[in-house]
């Protein structure tokens, strides 16, 4: 597919005028009639419906086939009732186009083969448009915003920040003290700037490609800067590409959210960085965190996925929790403050949903 | 050994009288006339002695033979002059007198074999004493103490925080996201509950029984709590365990250091468990982490230990941050804010050593 299907009405189009969902209205500070809701990693291990076609197929047909995309983006849906769909692919797969060799083994996580150790390596990037590398994950956009518009329900691109693809391609893999990423950071000040701004490029490309293709939101995840980084090195080495990032794709037309994992005291430095959302870690109960990027910004968050793990009534408590935090202000999207993990049970996602739906409905 | 041998003077007997090597006088906030400085994981991998003594002996051998360890104690100290020597053991060997079989895997880190899995698990654990348990580790810090003593170097022992050390009890060895620890947490409240305590028995007697075998300082390692629970999480399943756990140490009649990574947001509230001494990571500067934590406390820190990994003019710049965000405050410990990664060359260690003492020289 080089082409992703035109989509019934374009984004850009609609900018300009309220929406009726209610995911898309908190996106836009606006009152909704309840509490919207969606998980990271809704559509995952711990639905048999995807464990069993992931038995036919691997992490990266799945990614790359638009109608296989398509069918495990829309399958929490269908089970559960969620108020956005977000499009099923991963944070690394437009690193292939860059000339790095992606593989996902099982149990072990992503791994590349051909990871950067050098500034030719850097040199070496390529970026080419999404247009071209990102087909299958732009096909199944536009699938499932044609599948989802009848229903008003939202489609949601993403893509990584640059420095959570940056530690990727240089680690070659999922990394315990990014040590080789930021030795490199440190060694190399000018080869790290020629691969964040080929990063920003690539992505920044990718995401208004994902909008132009359907997506009526853009989610962007920096999973690892938090972690790996203190605050000093996150304001010199990654916020002002992340800035660039935001800026570029606020001409989508469509609400960015802005999703930094594990920033701890910089949370508010983080959100500065950029986006229309603040997507909220579950580091701090969620007012206090809300107060911190300002409550003028709409928030996404925050609950411990983990939680679903517990007994339903420590759950509820939880949800009542964050939900009570939100003291019902406009601009809250319920939400787990990372990924569900695979052993989550199937009965507590049918049942958060259904909570918050009930809780909050006016 | 059985017993660990006498040491020239008791520990409880010289926390009447003020200390005279710069590291414990800055533990007593007592102004030094040169910043004390040693290094997290300053014996380990990146040494070529330690490397060659492990191709000889496990991890575990080493650590239960008091002559072994004592000599990777000192190596650092011979090597690079540090002012202080940390005993050379793990966090983990408290869990075997406990019932749990740990063994260190080459490559992957510690493994339990026997991870808990019940309430019942818990209720099978055992609270020896740590003479009869840990007496390597007893020993060692005797032989080191006895060593150290003429030349005025404090010996410091450790243990690792309940919290952390239930984590690896349940996952059975590093984790990613926690999942199991805390579901347990979440569904078993009250064998969480006897779980923390019985940790906090085991390792209060076991710091203890190290201040009486000769150490003059002890660190409590809370490596993980801060990475997988929210602030209210930590306050509500973790800071009870680790008050009691620092005031049942205080007795031990020596500087004990608090040092609890990732934290971030909340480092107020794990530095207020208790402790003589704050130890803090990288993730803020110094002096901003120093006023969370209140600056009528020492403090130990900060630098990022990948800046190892930079070139020299970048490292000292780092160095020389860190040195003036402390300003000269009595009650400044140097150190790195994480332990030291293997690739670290010793070339940069020994110019970081000589660096803090010829900048803070009076």
């Amino acid at each position: 597919m080089a082409e992703p299907d035109t989509v019934t009405v374009p984004a850009s189009a609609e900018a300009d005028t309220e929406p009726t969902s209610p995911f898309l209205r908190a996106c836009g500070g606006l009152p909704t009639d309840r509490t919207p809701v969606w998980l990271l990693r809704q559509a995952g291990r711990y639905q048999p419906e995807y464990r069993a076609l992931r038995e036919k197929y691997s992490m990266l047909e799945v990614i790359r086939t638009p109608e296989l995309a398509a069918q495990v983006t829309l399958m929490p849906i269908e089970a559960f009732g969620f108020d956005a769909a977000i499009v099923f692919s991963d944070i690394l797969p437009p690193l292939v186009g860059m000339g790095l060799d992606l593989d996902f083994v099982k149990g072990d996580g992503p791994r590349i083969g051909n990871p950067i150790s050098s500034t030719l390596d850097v040199d070496l990037l390529g970026t080419p448009p999404a247009e071209e590398t990102m087909a299958g994950t732009l096909g199944a956009i536009a699938l499932v915003r044609r599948e989802l518009e009848p229903r008003d329900i939202p489609v949601i691109g993403f893509a990584g920040a640059p420095f959570t693809l940056a530690s990727y391609a240089i680690e070659g893999g999922t990394s315990k003290d990014f040590s080789r990423t930021k030795a490199f950071m440190l060694s190399e000040p000018a080869a790290w700037k020629r691969l964040l701004g080929k990063l920003v490029t690539v992505q920044a490309d990718y995401l208004l490609a994902q909008a132009k293709a359907g997506a009526q939101a853009l989610q962007v995840f920096d999973s690892w800067a938090g972690r790996a980084l203190g605050r000093e090195d996150y304001l010199r080495y990654v916020a002002p590409y992340n800035r660039e990032l935001f800026a570029r794709v606020s001409s989508a037309g469509v609400p960015v959210i802005n999703f930094a994992l594990g920033v701890g005291s910089y949370l508010g430095e983080a959100a500065a960085c950029g986006g229309d959302v603040v997507g909220l870690d579950w580091a701090l109960p969620l007012d206090e965190a809300w107060e911190r990027v300002g409550f003028e910004r709409p928030v996404q968050g925050n609950l411990d996925p983990v939680a679903l793990l517990a007994p339903w009534r420590e759950l509820e408590f939880r949800i009542d929790d964050v939900l009570s935090r939100a003291g019902g202000r406009p601009g809250h999207i319920f939400n787990v403050g990372h990924g569900l993990v695979p052993q989550t049970p199937v009965d507590n996602v049918r049942r958060l949903v259904d909570h918050v739906r009930e809780r909050t409905a006016s």
